[in-house]
């Protein structure tokens, strides 16, 4: 029998400098899932955490305690190497609507569990339910057959799944505790490991957009996941994206999932077709059904021009009780009241769209949540969005605004304006894949 | 008018290393006073204190919010600088009990607001409180009455006095934030400004028996203290003192009571009666009756020769409702029922009685407290201890234990008999007296 161990004095050993035992980490965990910690004890080793770090093995102990903490699903009953993409947020990110779909039509599962907005950044899950009749809150049961019938479910998570993150999160949220490599390591990969997966891409973002504003904080969150993902058993592979200006044409829930249809037509944008292609070319690679880069984007076209990652799409909708007829018919999608174009005050190149511009602006339609509880609009947004390089007349469209309120639409006017520069120079867009790590 | 302070952006802005406004203490102390912030949110920003410190400023800030976060006591109606004392614990402690009424007799005034006893050292109030009906729970009007009256009164914290440290130091003793000089400032202070003093002697021990393990750390919390208080308004002096071996001859509540009651009379022995006129020497400089060391510790000496200390000592108890019977015939005073020599295994010179060792022994027969809701034994404990450098017999006494159970009793005799070493070397005791800070 070992001694019992007392938060204070796990949280004095971390205070100091030291490093956590499995045993130390794993009490820790369990005390947060089970309330045997109060919170004020796991707050104040949260911030003993963010300042003195864990070291890699930490980490692991920490994600692996985390997603012991609820159920850890099982699809050894489906073939293949189950796979996932996560990202670590970003504007007009709505990649894993179309991907999906286009590596399930590949032939490789995908059990995908999302999150919601938060604050600029926006939620998969929230872009879903913009779909008439669209369930994300499947049982793990229902979830598990999809996955075997469908090859891919896209579900939110669970309260069944890695319950401590649920709690330590909320809890970051509100102690200044969330901008801590370690611990979201921790949240992000509990949660995936959860879900029953082999293979992990990651999309980790950089840029004004993104969590993560520099590249060099970028690589070492990303360094991070692929080695802590590893020692939880799983392949990991990140890619570094830039989220500089809004992904695609459209920020907003419903606009992004019509969007989203489009790129399955062939009629996606360069940027986001381009991100797809990567975590999807990554996804097929690790999931064992092509050998290289260029065999996998070959299939993953294929899967584009012959509409079968659209048919897929089209099962996954109806699977979860959504309206399959917006894929064909996008108009099926709620609609704002108010559409107005924003007009080029003068000719040129755009110069600059700042993606954290745009994001506010679109919050302030009410697309997104500025705090957990708030309701979101399906419909509003932005959609036709210019983007950095293009040439524009005066007069011409720089996006078309999509609001439900006069007020709203006149402070996102004002915003968007300030986020979208025309110039004379004629810049180039800035460089969007980065590194491959892992 | 200013923004709301979210607690999140305070404590972020201390976790990044910043310095935090006056503002911003007033909110984090307010937010402990009427619950606006959270615990988790309290015990992040005191993690985050530990570990990035605050500035002489910023604990200035913090004591007065402190002190502030109740009612202040106003001694103004009563003639004369307001001294009291302070220590930062040790092992058979008991200065406060003889030498309030000695610096009292010599016409300083003395309220003073003492704590109780946890883990090894032991409080003030415990041990009046050994003196049968002696109520240490005085409103604070009866204090400020009392003190106007006999020219002290000794009694506990009030709800009213500074009620955000109680709130806080609540929860750094479970959330491993306690051991912080800037904190351990704001605490000790906040509540000796509350009490309506003008000057402030503190006693910040070091040694196996202190808080303060080395004397480089002792020193550090005086100079933070003696500056600080400063801030305040106040004159404050801090004296270093040695707790290498238990103070004087006893160890437990009734036992303590006795024992000051005899320093009272002259029959101190010599290094409890060295700390007690130190501290007093200095009170009565701060308080204006005393020009130098020199002829302060004459009028100390005087009060004690002439019976005016001891006196004053029987007021103050007959006014607080103790039986003051107890300073004329201290076998009126609680009595253990178990009376049992500890016999020297050796003749030799006493090397050592580790103030630790004896305190642990104490604890274990009941005469403190391991957690603070446990009862204590006024009677249990040590007398007639032995001092370092003494000669001794084998089979005299090294102390005799005062025990109320055979189990509790059996296990004091073992520690005592690991705690006191007899040898062969004639070991001087250590130097008592360290520094004058201030």
């Amino acid at each position: 029998m070992s001694a019992p161990l007392f938060p204070q004095h796990v949280i004095a050993k971390k205070r100091d400098g030291g490093t956590l035992t499995r045993e130390e980490i794993a009490a820790f965990v369990r005390g947060a899932t089970d309330g045997s910690w109060a919170d004020y004890q796991l707050s104040a080793l949260l911030m003993a955490i963010f300042l003195r770090g864990m070291t890699p093995e930490e980490t692991a102990h920490y994600t692996d305690a985390m997603m012991r903490s609820g159920v850890v699903a099982d699809h050894s009953a489906v073939p293949g190497v189950k796979v996932d993409k996560h990202s670590t947020g970003g504007v007009g990110d709505k990649v894993s609507i179309p991907l999906a779909p286009m590596v399930v039509a590949c032939g490789v599962p995908v059990p995908m569990i999302s999150g919601r907005g938060l604050g600029h950044s926006g939620g998969t899950l929230d872009k879903l339910e913009s779909i008439p009749g669209f369930r994300t809150d499947l049982s793990l049961a229902a979830y598990r057959a999809q996955v075997a019938r469908l090859g891919c479910a896209l579900i939110g998570q669970t309260k069944d799944l890695a319950p401590a993150d649920k709690k330590l999160y909320a809890l970051r949220d509100v102690t200044a505790t969330v901008e801590c490599i370690p611990l979201i390591c921790g949240s992000i990969l509990s949660k995936k490991l959860a879900e029953g997966i082999d293979a992990l891409v990651l999309d980790v973002k950089f840029g004004r957009g993104a969590f993560m504003k520099s590249k060099a904080d970028a690589r070492r969150l990303a360094e991070a996941l692929v080695s802590v993902g590893r020692a939880g058993g799983k392949q990991v592979r990140a890619v570094l994206t830039a989220m500089e200006q809004p992904l695609g044409r459209t920020v907003g829930n419903a606009l992004e999932v019509a969007e989203s249809v489009a790129c399955l037509r062939g009629e996606g944008t360069a940027d986001l077709m381009e991100v797809t292609f990567t975590l999807g070319a990554h996804m097929l690679i690790l999931g064992g059904v092509a050998r290289d880069v260029g065999e996998a984007r070959a299939k993953l076209e294929r899967v584009v021009t012959d509409g079968s990652a659209l048919v897929k799409l089209r099962e996954i909708v109806a699977a979860q009780g959504g309206d399959a007829r917006v894929i064909d018919d996008p108009s099926r999608l709620p609609q704002a009241g108010l559409k107005v174009p924003l007009a080029a005050p003068r000719g040129g190149f755009v110069n600059d769209v700042d993606a954290m511009g745009v994001a506010l602006a679109a919050l302030r339609l009410g697309a997104g949540r500025a705090r957990a509880e708030d309701r979101i609009d399906p419909a509003v947004g932005v959609s036709g969005l210019v983007k950095m390089g293009e040439r524009v007349e005066v007069g011409a469209p720089l996006c078309v605004i999509h609001a439900n309120d006069e007020p709203a639409l006149a402070e996102a006017q004002a915003m968007l304006a300030k986020a979208i520069v025309v110039g004379d120079a004629a810049v180039a867009a800035p460089q969007l894949i980065g590194e491959i790590i892992g």
